[in-house]
This record gives structure tokens, sequence and C-alpha cells, in this order.
């Protein structure tokens, strides 16, 4: 069971699903004459309760906002309503050659509304940023009903406050985003794909250094698989290729894109000559068809195979400086053993920005004694390493003593004193960031 | 005279030069305490008057605030204080191979500092987006003195409310930025640039596309020169080549970055030819010296030229959607001749992102109604159609009257709000952003 779709979402029983911007404005104007909460929803494939509904709420469904408003190949912007699913933008962007530079495995569902007000990562944030960074105007309706309208499709403006990064992120609790003008970048014409089995985080970040100052083509994905992950995808797969020595502790799926299959495929075996120099003992394959390619994708999304194993797993999802990882896992490993020697977390990530999900070999939610024990291993000194205890899951209802127990206290006065601004009546999304 | 170093600038007689976080929370205390306000001062390259003092003000500068405190190859991130240049920072980057990604002309005296509190541009903003683009942490002294810290050095941080998002382009009116963590990238280990003259706005257009997917390299910069602006330079610094001809309407400075020159030199030459085809008028040179790179570059870069010309002439930095440019520059030449023959302005920009600059052949201010009739034309519709009227310059105190008239109503009582909630007493720019 996809968590997004826990029942607990559809608590409050009633759901609406405006058709325009003007309609969603009509809604809330009502909502808040009579003091109904409104829950925001996308594709409902977020992670950390952030679209739970109880009753008395309203559920807004964005639905039927499902138009590209606008999609031009000079000007590589996108307009979309927020109900677009990633996917249905990445085909009509692929129809004039380019792509949104952002892809998660949820495409088919996750809408980039709900990717908006998530602030969602994914695979190319290491080299495209987040949602944040990929978004040029965005329009939300206000919590008075009024409408922030700030659609503009350009990468420089320096007018004043840029108040989009408030409702970006902001998991719908600040106003209710209806649109959004999206950067579009060239779509690659070829794409190659190799996995790489190593001895070392070390090795994984000097393959990661070789790849993105490889003179053909463009690091595309660099997608970390710990030797437990990779070792339930590719059973459950019935995956196993001879190149690949399963016995290394970790894997990489390194991907280039560019203009010529072969050129990156021999780009590929460039780094991996080069990087077989400081490190004889590596193992790989170089994927030599599509469906090879799609193959060892697959081993990295097919995410499901941990919860069919291990049903509503507890899952976390971290940030970690680059330069801390070695350091953080070891230490976390540590830990967690010595929680429980079963403990055993499947590690896999967005290894170039130092994204990595754990998720654990449990069904259901750890007792809350282990729960906390758990959280204080994964995030002890993350924020003060630099890091991050949400990455890219956001902070949900599930999160919320996580952020009030690691964020910077005038960050956190700062958060409720805007809160308190833009919706006094807490209409948006109740119970979501704050208790 | 470089306009940021305008003497209204240092009207307030005092300035103070803090050489820390603390120090400068002291100052923010004193100064509230007494109801004195602060006028932040970075690199003083700006040139909307966000500068600018009043007798009664403090200045407060980062000039002390200047050391490079961390920078991680590995990472790919420095932390740096608020006053330490963008050139202090390249140049460290460079020791290890890396490069922040942002580059502009004012290098050598614009602060970190600076370049945050007005989201600066610049070159290479196309590719890898503005300042806030590149920041992952910040630190700030608020208007009560405490410091809101959220030194991350992740791209991938969705914790809450991204507040650092208010402090960058605020132009110091919401806090005084003392910290920044910022991206970094590996530093080309080879560059190729060309000069081609182009008969319109769709050959620069073609041009670019081309660029973005070349197979070898990057494109790195793709800089647009009407040919008033080129005839100036080239003129001023006696330059002039066989290969470009100087009738052409327009011109595109293009700028590969790789590993090896000499393949990116044939890059280029493909370009060339491929264009060829479409546009079988055009010319070029691809520099084949450090030194003609240089120098072309000088033909972008020396806007001084222009005020040496025309001293303190009236400038402007428009932000126009890509498939827009054509109909606005026609649009403005055209109104901009109707209000006087005579008025020409010197063009250039960054044309991958749709950011024009223009300065007039016109020495000191314009008159009040003639400054009044070439914003209309320069700003009109431009909201509507999805640009900005400040791309890279910010709002200061010179364009508050444009930022009133073309604001979003909403978004403008929004920042209203947030400056109220966060700076009660107006301590921190007062007069810059807000009149």
């Amino acid at each position: 069971m996809d968590p997004g779709w826990h029942p607990a979402n559809l608590g409050a029983g009633v759901i609406v699903s405006p058709r325009s911007t003007a309609e969603v404005a009509d809604v809330v104007r009502v909502a808040a004459r009579h003091g109904v909460p409104i829950v925001p929803h996308g594709g409902r494939t977020g992670l950390v309760g952030g679209g739970i509904s109880r009753p008395g709420e309203i559920i807004l469904s964005s639905a039927r906002l499902n138009r590209v408003e606008r999609l031009d190949a000079v000007e590589r912007v996108a307009v979309v309503e927020a109900g677009v699913t990633l996917e249905a933008l990445q085909v009509a962007a692929a129809e004039r050659g380019l792509e949104p530079g952002i892809d998660l495995a949820a495409r088919g569902t996750a809408t980039i509304g709900g990717m908006t007000s998530t602030n969602a990562g994914g695979i190319m944030a290491f080299r495209n940023g987040v949602m944040r960074h990929r978004i040029l105007g965005l329009e939300a309706v206000m919590a008075d009903g009024s409408i922030y309208s700030d659609l503009t499709r350009v990468v420089k403006n320096a007018a004043g406050y840029d108040l989009k990064h408030l409702f970006i992120g902001a998991e719908g609790t600040l106003g209710i985003v209806t649109r959004v003008a999206i950067k579009l970048d060239p779509l690659p014409k070829a794409t190659a794909t190799a996995l790489l089995g190593l001895p070392s985080i070390a090795a994984l970040q000097a393959a990661i250094d070789l790849a993105l100052r490889s003179d053909v083509g463009q690091l595309r994905a660099a997608e970390a698989l710990w030797q437990g992950y990779l070792h339930l995808t590719s059973k459950a797969l019935g995956w196993s290729e001879a190149g690949v020595d399963l016995a290394q502790p970790v894997f990489l799926l390194l991907g280039l894109s560019g203009s010529d299959t072969s050129a990156l495929q021999a780009a590929l075996e460039r780094i991996f000559e080069e990087l077989a120099e400081a490190f004889p003992d590596i193992t790989g394959i170089i994927a030599t068809s599509v469906a090879q390619e799609r193959m060892l994708w697959r081993l990295r999304e097919d995410t499901d195979i941990i919860y069919r194993a291990y049903p509503a797993a507890p899952s976390y999802d971290v940030s970690v400086p680059l330069s801390e990882i070695e350091a953080y896992v070891d230490r976390v490993t540590r830990e967690l053993a010595a929680i429980d020697p079963g403990l055993k977390p499947f590690v896999f990530g967005h290894l170039a920005d130092g994204n990595l999900h754990l998720v654990f070999n449990h069904a259901g939610p750890f007792a809350e004694g282990i729960a906390a024990k758990v959280e204080a291993a994964l995030y002890h000194g993350l924020g003060q390493c630099g890091g991050s205890f949400s990455a890219e899951h956001g902070v949900g209802s599930k999160r919320i003593h996580s952020l009030v127990q690691t964020a910077d206290p005038v960050k956190l006065a700062s958060m409720r004193a805007i809160k308190e601004l833009l919706d006094p009546a807490n209409l948006f999304n109740p119970g979501k960031l704050f208790s």
C-alpha cells in the first residue's frame, strides 16, 4: 500500500474539486466564512501525512486543475495548473524536445502543485536543484480568498521580496497553489547508465566527481544503493549480472545524457577505467540496451518491494553534506545496532546531493520508545553538521516534533509569525508543520 | 564614475565595520534601542540607490566580514562571510578546481552579502540560476538583534518554510546577511568564445538553442550586444576584426566550457556552420588565443565606456520572456523614437535568460517628464507578458514607484505586511523598496 493513500487522508469525507483559480477562491471564501479548514490534495503520494484530513474539514483536490496552459519551445517554460501530473508535463514537454529537469519515481501520480507545496527533489536535484529552483512564477489563493499572482516566466526577477518561496515547500499551510510557471531544459537525445559495485563511499564520491567532469555528455543521475537494498530488489525482480559483484558494500547507478548513446557508453567506460586505477576492486556493467537500462533503474526505483516485504515500514529521509556522509553512515549503523542488532535499514538515495532514504526491515510503525531512539540516532547532530532531518519528504503531520527539536529557534518563531500573519484563522491544512 | 559610489551613499557620515556576526548583532541592538536606522553596505556596486544613507543613520559595512570560512572540494560548498568579494571566492574556489557558478563584471568589488541581498544574476544565470539558486544556507541578524541561523550545506531541505528566501533579494530591509553557504561547481579546464554578427533575434535564439544542445562542452555564456553598443565599445577599445561584419544589427558572444580548448573551438565551428544553413548572411570569429578571448569579453563587459561618454546615463534592466524579446525590442524602439528620435539606448545583456540592459545616450538623469515616458515605454505590459521591470539590479530607492505601479497588489500588500512583521520599527535600510 502506498502510504500516501492512507485512509486517514480521506477522513474529512468531503472533497471539492474546482475547475479554475476563481473556483478555488470561491471555496476558500466560503470555508473562511464558516471557519471550515481546507486540506489541499494533489496526487496523494506524500509520505509524512501532509494530506491527512479529519471530519469537519474539506479536502480541496486539484484533480480538475489539469491543464498544461502554455509550453513554449523558444522560452523553455511551461505554465501549468496545479493538478497536472509530473508525467503529463514530461510528455507535453517531450513533444517540444524539452523536459522539466526534475524527476522522481512517483511521476505518474505526483502533481506539480503537490511537488511545489512539498518542494520536491528527486533524481536530478544535484544538477538542476529542487522544485524551488525550477519554478519561475506562481499563483496561489490566499486565506482571505485573494489571489497572489506572480506568473513571471523569467529566471531573473529582482522586483521586491520573492514571496513565491513562502508557498513553495509550505505544504499548503499558507495558500493554495493553483498555477506554476516552470523552467524546462532540452531533452537529451541519448542516455547511458552504468551500475557499479564499489568498496566505499569514498569510491562513490570519486565516481561522481569523475562523471561531473566528463567531457562527453552530462551527469544525469547518481543514485546510491547500499548492499541490503540491492539484495532485496534484485532478488524480488529476479535480476543478476555476472559483471556486478553483489558482495560489494555499496552500488552506484550512474547516468549520463547527451546526443549519442555509444559516445556516452564510451564515456562511462573511461570513468570506470579511471576509477579502477584508484580502486582496483570495483566491478560494474554498462547497459547496452534500453531494456537493460530500464531494468537497472527498476532496481533503484521499485521501492514498493520494501513495503511488500514490510508493510508500512518506518521510513526516513535525511540530507547530509557530502563531506559528512561516510561518518554519518558509520555512526548511524553503530547506534542502530546498539538499539537492536536486528534493526537494518534499507539505504538508498541521491548521493550527489547527499539525500539518503532509510526504510526499515520492520512491518508497521515502531513502538514509541524505539521510534524515539531511532530518530535520535538518525537526526542527532544533523542540523549542526549542515544537513536536514527532512530532505524532500517534508514535515507534514508526522515530523512536527522533529522540526521543533532540530530547527533554529529564530527560524521556528519566524515561521509561526508568518503563518499567523498570512493565515490567522489556521484555515489551511491545520495540524501540518505546526501542532 | 561608478554610480554605486554616489556621494549620497555616504550621507550618514557614520560607518561601523563589525568583525563578527556577534558584533553585527550588538550594533543592531544598540541602533534599535536608540531608533537609529541602519544602511547595510557591501561593495557599493549597486545601480538603484540601495545604499543611499542620510544623516542620522548608520552605515554598516561588511568590509571586515571577509573570511572564506570553509571550502570543501568533496562537498562543492563554500561558507563565507558577507563581505567576501565574488572574486575572492572565485580565487579560493579555483584553488580546489571549483567555481561559484555565478559571475558578473563587478566581480572584484561586489560582495557575496550584497549579491545575496540583491539576488544578483549575471552571465551564467540562464544555466545556474541567480544567487537565490546558488545559496544553500544563510545567517542573518534580525531587527531585534537575534540571529537567524540556517547554514545548511545541502540542496535538499524540506524542513519547514525556507525563510532564507525572504532575506535573499530583500536589499537589506528584513535583516543583515552575515554568512552564506554557497554551492560550487567544477571549474572547467577550458573555454572557447565566438563573436557572431547576426541578422535577427530569431538567429540569436537559434544559435543559443544549438549551443545548449552541443554534445561537446556546455554553453557557459550567451551575451547579446546590439549594434549601437558594439560600435561604441569597439571604437573605444580600438577593436575590429575582418571576420565580424559590423553592419549586422545584433551580435552574440557565445562561450562554451569543457576540458579541451580545440574540441570546444571545433564545437563552435559546427554551431556556426549549422546556423549558417538557416541564416546564410551571418559572420563571426572564434577566438584562437586567450588574449583574443579576453578582448571579446571586454567588448561586452566594459560598460564604463558608456558612462565615460554619457556620465550618469539613465540605465534600465528588464527581464523579458524569450518568446517576447523580438516584439518587445521592436515596440520599445518605436515608442522611444516617438518620444524623441535622438533617444537611442545602448542595448546589451544576457540573452539566454531574457535579461536586457538599456543605457541611454544621455548625460545625467532624464527630465521628469521624459523619464516617465521612457519608463512607460520600457515597462508597459512587461508584467502581463511574464517579465519584470527589474531583472537583477533590484528596486533600491530609484525604482520604488515602478514596483508600486507594476507589482501584483496582493504581492505588494504581503510584502508590506512582512516588512512590518519582521522590522516593525523600520530600522533596516529605510526608504528602499518601500517609500
